[in-house]
């Protein structure tokens, strides 16, 4: 199917052309969770609710936060505000926020019966104020920079749903892959298709990019990876491009350069490195793809004049090629804004 | 200088063959954390202290649960009951293990100026415990398998010094090696000299093989690790094998398969990967390397059957190279002590 919509003329269009693999007219850079506690605007609002989830579902509010980074870092593309959980109420999981402990799910899937009886498909209809926070950002942002959709990976969602919140391990997870495989497909099997049916939706309603968080893929040996998960990513994505052909798709993981053979055979556009993985001998061994990322967030701990100059490293390391900038990872909540900004300039500066 | 005592003669000593790069007669394993919360009898050892750390001072009770897993699993190896962060005390720096958050250091490194006052070179006055610990473990196997010493890679044990205690991205200690890394190198230069002086004594003490446990390597670029850590790990290995150049010494990193061509440089017998790690493209890219492990943890929760399926898949992938067999990091808490047992004799059934 085409797509159905015109694509919008932007004015800043080189996070587009890169992911295209076109040279950009100046190299594109964004910055994961660039909406984020670092900003003191974001923080003001934040506060206005005690319950995050109540944040995400606020679309003025996600639209406020989704734009503030292009006014005060001048990155050059929005990423929509949100959560890879909102996923979880409508698969029927409670999830709350705590300050300290982070995601923790009242009902965490511990039962073979209850992963059979999970919904799938199309829960888009929970999810509407999702598609309303894209609409006002949309409206809101005009033709300046692109907005990037996301979801999480089914393998990083499943994740939080098995252990019940973050988990050092991943333990309770891969003992249901190690010991039935069975069930921990259906589980995938599952969460690509609501993921899917998700994120066909976000670029109806106006998503230029969509980004696939698959940020836990790495706790995986490559083995596991390419049996259990990847065809379950990779459908996902098939989803989003048989609808949409033309519309870049990035997928990211973090820890995971032992499985970049694998990420290269998924069908996304950009592959987003964290900075574990050797830049060079990716460009190197993948002359074709184009790559997103991968300054280490620490690096953002330096002295502006320190950060400029691993920016500039990596500039020279990329040459010419199509790529887009980025931490290998999202940015630290402590991290003075000033020092975002030298990143971004950095990157922006005529060689 | 030669080793001054005479190389033991073990009735088994398929490791010390293996790391030496010899066909041993049976392939040797052993498991990180061998000694540990999955066994009962360590549990009740455990029981008898209420702070950790006593327990580790207590030279009968590590002889006792350091021979466990040799009765009861089965393991070439025995590998000393102890922990990386003894070496705090004698450092200056106060911690205390508590139930739920792990190691809790009370005064932290956070100024410049301690870290230039902190001792280095021999602290092993401070240490008796763990030499007698050895004493007394070697008197009650003599011959049967070796005993493997260990100490924490410097950048590891300084990320808990910096840290305060167990972190998720380590940013307190790569905030200073990316703001003043010259702070960072006076750290890591004086853990490698005291480090140096305990793994000496160790082996001095009769430990058979030493292992660097530099877990937490992998938080580090390839570059960054090269500039700033490598050469002070490298140190600690040329100390020990400038005294006892046949004694073997294994390095082990997990997450950081990333670093492997790096690891390569350092000098030690038996590189340690984690499951991470693809053991098929290692073995293709250093043909002459020994290397160690690295069945996923998590595969101990599938069935004894399983285990095996999956021990026999990587050993048929070693074929007739020497092969440290183990997981791909510690054995965790609530593994079927006859899981394990599952592992090791798949290891050493016949082919």
């Amino acid at each position: 199917m085409a797509d159905p919509i015109p694509a919008p003329v932007f004015r800043n269009r080189s996070l587009l052309d890169a992911a295209q693999g076109r040279v950009p007219a100046r190299p594109p850079v964004w910055i994961m969770r660039q909406a984020g506690r670092y900003l003191a605007d974001y923080r003001r609002v934040r506060a206005l609710f005690p319950n995050f989830l109540d944040f995400c579902r606020s679309p003025e509010h996600v639209a406020e936060v989704t734009i503030q980074p292009v006014d005060q870092i001048g990155v050059d593309a929005a990423i929509l505000f949100s959560d890879i959980l909102v996923l979880l109420p409508p698969m029927g999981l409670q999830v709350e926020f705590q300050e300290k402990r982070g995601p923790v799910i009242a009902n965490p899937l511990r039962d073979d019966a209850v992963i059979a009886a999970l919904p799938e498909g199309d829960l888009n209809s929970e999810l509407a104020y999702v598609f309303e926070g894209i609409r006002l950002t949309k409206r809101a942002l005009g033709d300046r920079v692109p907005l990037i959709g996301f979801a999480g990976g089914p393998f990083t969602v499943a994740s939080y749903m098995v252990e019940g919140g973050s988990s050092k391990e991943l333990s309770k997870l891969k003992a249901l892959l190690f010991s039935r495989p069975e069930v921990f497909a259906v589980l995938m099997r599952k969460l690509a298709s609501v993921t899917s049916a998700y994120l066909r939706e976000q670029a109806r309603q106006g998503a230029d990019v969509i980004t696939i968080m698959d940020s836990w893929a790495g706790y995986l040996g490559p083995e596991e990876y390419r049996l259990h998960v990847l065809p379950h990513t990779r459908a996902v994505i098939q989803a989003v491009k048989a609808e949409f052909p033309n519309l870049p798709v990035v997928h990211y993981a973090n820890g995971a350069p032992h499985l970049l053979p694998h990420f290269a055979t998924l069908g996304a556009d950009v592959l987003g490195l964290d900075w574990r993985a050797d830049m060079a001998a990716a460009l190197k061994a993948y002359p074709k793809q184009v790559f997103q990322g991968n300054l280490d967030p620490c690096a953002l701990y330096g002295s502006p004049a320190q950060i400029a100059e691993k920016t500039r490293a990596l500039k020279s390391l990329v040459g010419a090629r199509p790529h887009v900038f980025n931490l290998g990872h999202g940015i630290l909540p402590d991290i003075d804004p000033a020092h975002a900004r030298a990143f971004v300039d950095a990157v922006h500066e005529a060689n």
